[in-house]
């Protein structure tokens, strides 16, 4: 057998375990009884370490090397290696010794996150932090050494292959030189706005009944996926079976069925990979930011657009019922779906607001790892910045301010930027989109046919075949341009 | 490390890959889209094949000789180590090359009964059965040279660890003897009986309501567990988390809410296992007789005492609100619950008329196995026999004759048995409750805690730490004793 032949044979083992790792994973997210938790978690990590073993197996690195100067191998399998060799030196990057230590700190600041939160305890939550940003200094170190780059890029090659600090202070320079300025025009505008809550119970079933007319529309292959409840929404699974999930709020409908659109956007990327290279790394999505990319674009791009919400407070009305309450009329659900408030808390924020909460976290996670900061220092700089940004103190509040989620926990430092770059890119796909399709029209005509067909033909069937750059040269004639979320914002939130 | 904890340590992960394997398979039934079976299916074939490897290892030989002769082995150890051997010289008497042969085949002839079975294909049916059913008499062999026993007693292992031909030869030639006459006094009786069949239809979400009350009442532990729907009904999962399915007929609702309380029996005998066992070969089912008996238990003994289903009768009149409805009365649906008619589809069977069909089948595979006779004498032999013990005749009807099921065509030969087995071991707990359990009270209070802790105490709780025939001791006093099973029968069907 060749050794391209045995790295495949290896990864379809890998993609194999992966699969079962991921529906049993929504399983524990959906389905399983609490009791299930121990053994569930058990087997759980137990199949991790074997996909770990899978793909740092002894023999792969000779594999590697041998197929790199095997002159008979075809373009796919070229890029298929480009892409395995990328996965497997990150695999293999950080002794195991690391790997577990980092593991073990992280699950345990993150157990005790959960009940320190609530009590707004920073002294105790800090002193875990410290250990597990010592651990992740440690990686981004390690890491670093062997790729020859600094140790913030070095983290962020985990989630944006081709990204670096270097171009994220650009970009993020530029739109912090603007954004809160924006922010402060767009609440004035908004001020005399009166919106009318629409008032509950919404039942639901009627609301995942409505969902699913949602997805439907917006072309989710129900012969591959599903919608089902969990505590957190995400989108699980594998691309022949994509999971999508959302959670009820019985007095309030809107924030379930948003929620289900961005994550119809996640599934349809997921939907539309590559099937050539179906469980091999370069049919699996481009990078965090990219997935992001696909779920704002549903979400912010198209669900939010006022056509969009047009269409949804009609079909809203029917589900609930409703058609002469003054609540669902268009105007008003357009008006809340594009309300801006700046909030304490990222994920509860609008898509104003959110790239202030991403920019904080990245400028404070990059001086952590790189070390010009402490986890002392956090709780001032957070301040300061949401002052600086957002116009709200977070003053001797940690609940609501630098304990508010779960990333920094275990150490997945690098991954903020993925959310706020997920948004530049889905307006620049937008803008490029518009030179081909009558996007307008095809909402209004609620036909998303020909604006799937060019996500699938520039996105989702790229797969990683691409590098990012390449990908999003090739889908909108340049790279990364800030300048059209910024054109996005304006025209949906200052010009009438 | 010493050899015994090297074993424990690979049976954890193979006890983790195998719970893995479960809740897949437990989606793949239940919640799995179409589309995603082609990648699924692929994942669970490498994941069987990683258990049977885990299961395998060439190191395990050695490390059970070693452990067996450690002096120092707790009695848990050697309990377990014993079981553990058990399973490893099963997984171990056959080449690969033989495994990989009879999946292959096995596959091809179930693939292909689902649309022969329909046109009553008889020949192209038995072309692939010829080939199943030779490369099952090597597996036979093969077995039986290893362990010395006759090629039907080392399939019969496989399911019911102790049972063998001889034994089956006895036990079912008693009921042979007694049964077809026992059958036309029953019919005898039933003749003038009228019933009036509950006319729905019967919401599907109340039929699962009611389900679920059942199991309720009967303990069913909902923390370690869950209901669901499925084409065919069963009980899957893991101990800490049972998977019970049942299908619902809208027109029908009886034979799902009974289906639940068979599947009921399943899940009770799981969730009792030994937690001290947990993950090991000693903590599982005894057999495959002994988890029927459970059903059977709860589905004969239990579900369909008439006390029983006078509740049943007016929880179902509550249930879809009929409690004017003369059908729902607790005369009409214990005669329903108790109608005896004689059928062509053994799962269609009542209990009194299911265990001629399952003596039919065990006549027919121990000598297809042993040689003495060949596929194409199949016909014939079921249409004699079918007259012989219920009557009916089959000549030239193979769809509700010798091509109804799937056992045989993946070569499952020995398993038939385990149904009737469990029948008996049913009547027979039963009989040894009842001296210190006052059962009917019980059951008309529907105080399950008494009859449950019994099942716990004496089967549930002993996983496969007995011999099946220790522990039919352990709990009645006696070996398996058909007798018991034939007085039940008497007395709930012939005696008012």
């Amino acid at each position: 057998m060749k050794a391209i032949e045995k790295i495949e044979k290896q990864f379809q083992k890998l993609s194999s375990y992966s699969h079962l790792a991921a529906i049993c994973g929504w399983d524990q997210a959906t389905m399983m009884p609490d009791g299930g938790n121990d053994a569930r978690s058990k087997a759980m990590s137990d199949l991790a370490v074997l996909c770990h073993e899978t793909l740092t197996d002894s023999r792969m690195g000779e594999w590697i090397t041998t197929a790199e100067s095997d002159t008979s191998l075809t373009n796919e399998q070229r890029t298929n290696l480009r892409e395995i060799k990328r996965a497997w030196t990150q695999a293999t990057q950080l002794p195991s010794e690391l790997v577990e230590k980092k593991s073990l700190l992280g699950s345990k600041c993150e157990h005790e996150w959960r009940s320190q939160r609530g009590k707004n305890d920073w002294p105790r939550f800090a002193e875990n932090l410290k250990k597990v940003v010592e651990a992740s200094r440690e990686e981004a170190n390690t890491r670093a050494t062997q790729t020859g780059v600094r140790p913030y890029d070095a983290m962020l090659d985990l989630y944006e292959p081709g990204m670096t600090t270097e171009k994220l202070d650009i970009l993020f320079g530029d739109l912090k030189s603007w954004l809160p300025n924006l922010i402060q025009k767009v609440l004035e505008k908004q001020k005399s706005t009166v919106i009318t809550e629409p008032k509950g119970p919404f039942d639901t079933d009627k609301q995942a009944a409505l969902g699913k007319q949602m997805m439907e529309i917006l072309g989710f292959n129900f012969n591959h996926g599903r919608l089902d409840v969990s505590v957190h929404p995400f989108c699980g699974g594998v691309p022949s079976d994509v999971r999508i999930t959302t959670r009820y709020d019985e007095q309030d409908f809107t924030s379930a069925i948003m929620g289900v659109v961005h994550e119809t956007g996640h599934a349809r990327y997921e939907q539309g990979l590559p099937k050539s290279y179906a469980g091999f790394p370069a049919g699996e999505a481009r990078s965090m930011g990219i997935h992001e990319s696909q779920s704002l674009f549903f979400e912010m791009q198209l669900g939010r657009h006022p056509f969009f919400v047009d269409h949804l407070a009609t079909l809203s009305a029917e589900a609930f019922d409703k058609q002469d309450d003054a609540a669902f009329g268009r105007e008003n659900i357009n008006a809340l779906y594009q309300r801006v408030r700046p909030g304490y808390i990222r994920v509860d924020a609008d898509e104003v607001t959110y790239p202030a909460h991403v920019i904080l976290r990245f400028e404070i996670e990059r001086d952590l790892i790189e070390g010009k900061i402490e986890v002392d220092d956090i709780p001032a700089l957070w301040n300061q910045k949401m002052q600086e940004y957002l116009g709200l103190s977070t003053d001797g509040e940690y609940t609501n301010g630098c304990m508010q989620d779960i990333h920094w926990t275990d150490g997945s430092f690098g991954y903020f930027p993925s959310y706020t770059l997920g948004a530049m890119y889905a307006a620049q796909f937008m803008h490029a989109m518009r030179k081909t399709v009558d996007v307008d029209a095809c909402i209004k005509a609620l036909d998303f046919t020909p604006i799937n067909s060019w996500l699938e033909e520039n996105i989702w069937s790229k797969g990683s075949t691409l590098s990012t750059d390449e990908l999003v040269i090739q889908a909108t004639g340049e790279p990364l341009n800030p300048e059209y979320f910024k054109q996005h914002l304006i025209a949906r939130y200052l010009i009438d």
